[in-house]
């Protein structure tokens, strides 16, 4: 089976626990590592001493400043965090990644970790499909970042090993990140014109909410033709 | 349920490890941890850094100069590794662990780890019951001992809270059909003031589009509203 799967890292703070993560991505046999905005220089000498034999997936992990690039190779974004937000999106259990993934074969599969201290902001999981939490004990929440990685890698790992059951080869053809993205842009562009987001303090929550409605939705890419024929036949002026 | 697990670390070599092994152990809620011959002054400063929260199970770690020291206060033992051992003990896997737990109500399990570069000697794993090998790629098996660690601790973890899993449904919060009708209603009839759906041929179709889109949303009333507004927005004539 073609490996679909990659690893998101926003703002990671310590250089050791990329090379952890590498390290751990190799052993259960994923490759792709994208991170945004690493808050040292990378990859520095710790990295490249916890990454051991997986100094290859280092050498090639892509490095960007935003969030929205770093996703658009990506179908399904995946968000891990360990507190329950007041945002709109599913949350999932880690035993429904099986089913998550069997139905959408050949799909993108990225997960998106936030940084060490703090993790994801509601502005970057406003951009994923699911919410996943990792089990943990109630009274230490707060998991080291190579070890949510490498629970997420071996969880996938023996999904990936569970001979997917191939009994209906129901291809499931959705838009990847990228077109969404820039139907995002370009709604927000009209909306800019139309003074939208006028005060100007609530455009990051008006931002935040479009994201959330429009990257959860999973849309095909006629829907999405429909989408922009939609926003465009509004925005036309009467005549 | 009364925890009945330890941790067992054969001469661990590096400092930081050990912090993280106890960082995951208590993730997981376990918090009996020993260690034979540690290669470096225990606890040293990494310990410390890498335990972060859980520095008390650091302190509480008991240190011996033999394995058979190490393990008196346990009942079943399970030393892990990764590669095949010409010596007669049960080889399990990890599908394997809930029911030889189940079957051993009440009894005390170690898991023991070896050195991070050579691994468990036989001598060591002639103490055990069974051997364990955690699933990984072929290609690269040798895993970070704090990720063994963790991979054990969230198994059993998962293992000791099967019966919590299944409780609870997680309540979700979304909009009536009926708010989800009446947007769709506004969105087509703005939509046919634009003459959005001529030629007329193509109105039963584009109307399917969008209430598949619009149903599929799962949106709650904020976001409706929001919607909504959108809506609004762009339909506004520009001055």
């Amino acid at each position: 089976m073609k490996n679909k799967f990659g690893f998101i890292l926003v703002k990671p703070q310590l250089g050791e626990n990329i090379g952890a993560v590498a390290r751990s991505m190799k052993n259960f046999g994923f490759h792709k590592l994208n991170i945004i905005s690493p808050k040292f220089t990378f990859p520095n000498h710790k990295t490249k001493v916890t990454s051991v034999g997986a100094f290859d997936i280092v050498k090639n992990t892509k490095v960007f400043n935003n969030l929205d690039q770093a996703i658009e190779e990506f179908d399904i974004l995946i968000s891990l965090s360990a507190r329950k937000r007041d945002i709109n999106k599913k949350y999932i259990k880690i035993t429904d990644l099986y089913n998550i993934i069997k139905k959408r074969k050949g799909l993108r599969f990225g997960f998106i970790f936030g940084p060490e201290a703090s993790g994801l902001t509601n502005k970057d999981i406003s951009y994923s499909n699911f919410i996943l939490q990792i089990p943990t004990s109630k009274k230490f929440k707060s998991l080291n970042l190579s070890h949510s990685v490498t629970i997420i890698c071996y969880e996938l790992f023996k999904i990936l090993n569970k001979k997917l059951n191939n009994k209906k080869k129901e291809k499931f053809k959705i838009s990847s990140k990228l077109k969404i993205t820039s139907l995002a842009r370009f709604l927000i562009k009209l909306l800019d014109k139309k003074n939208f987001f006028l005060p100007e303090e609530k455009r990051q929550s008006m931002i935040l909410n479009i994201n959330n409605l429009l990257y959860r939705l999973e849309p095909n890419d006629k829907e999405l033709r429909v989408l922009a024929s939609i926003i465009g036949s509004l925005n036309k002026n009467k005549h």
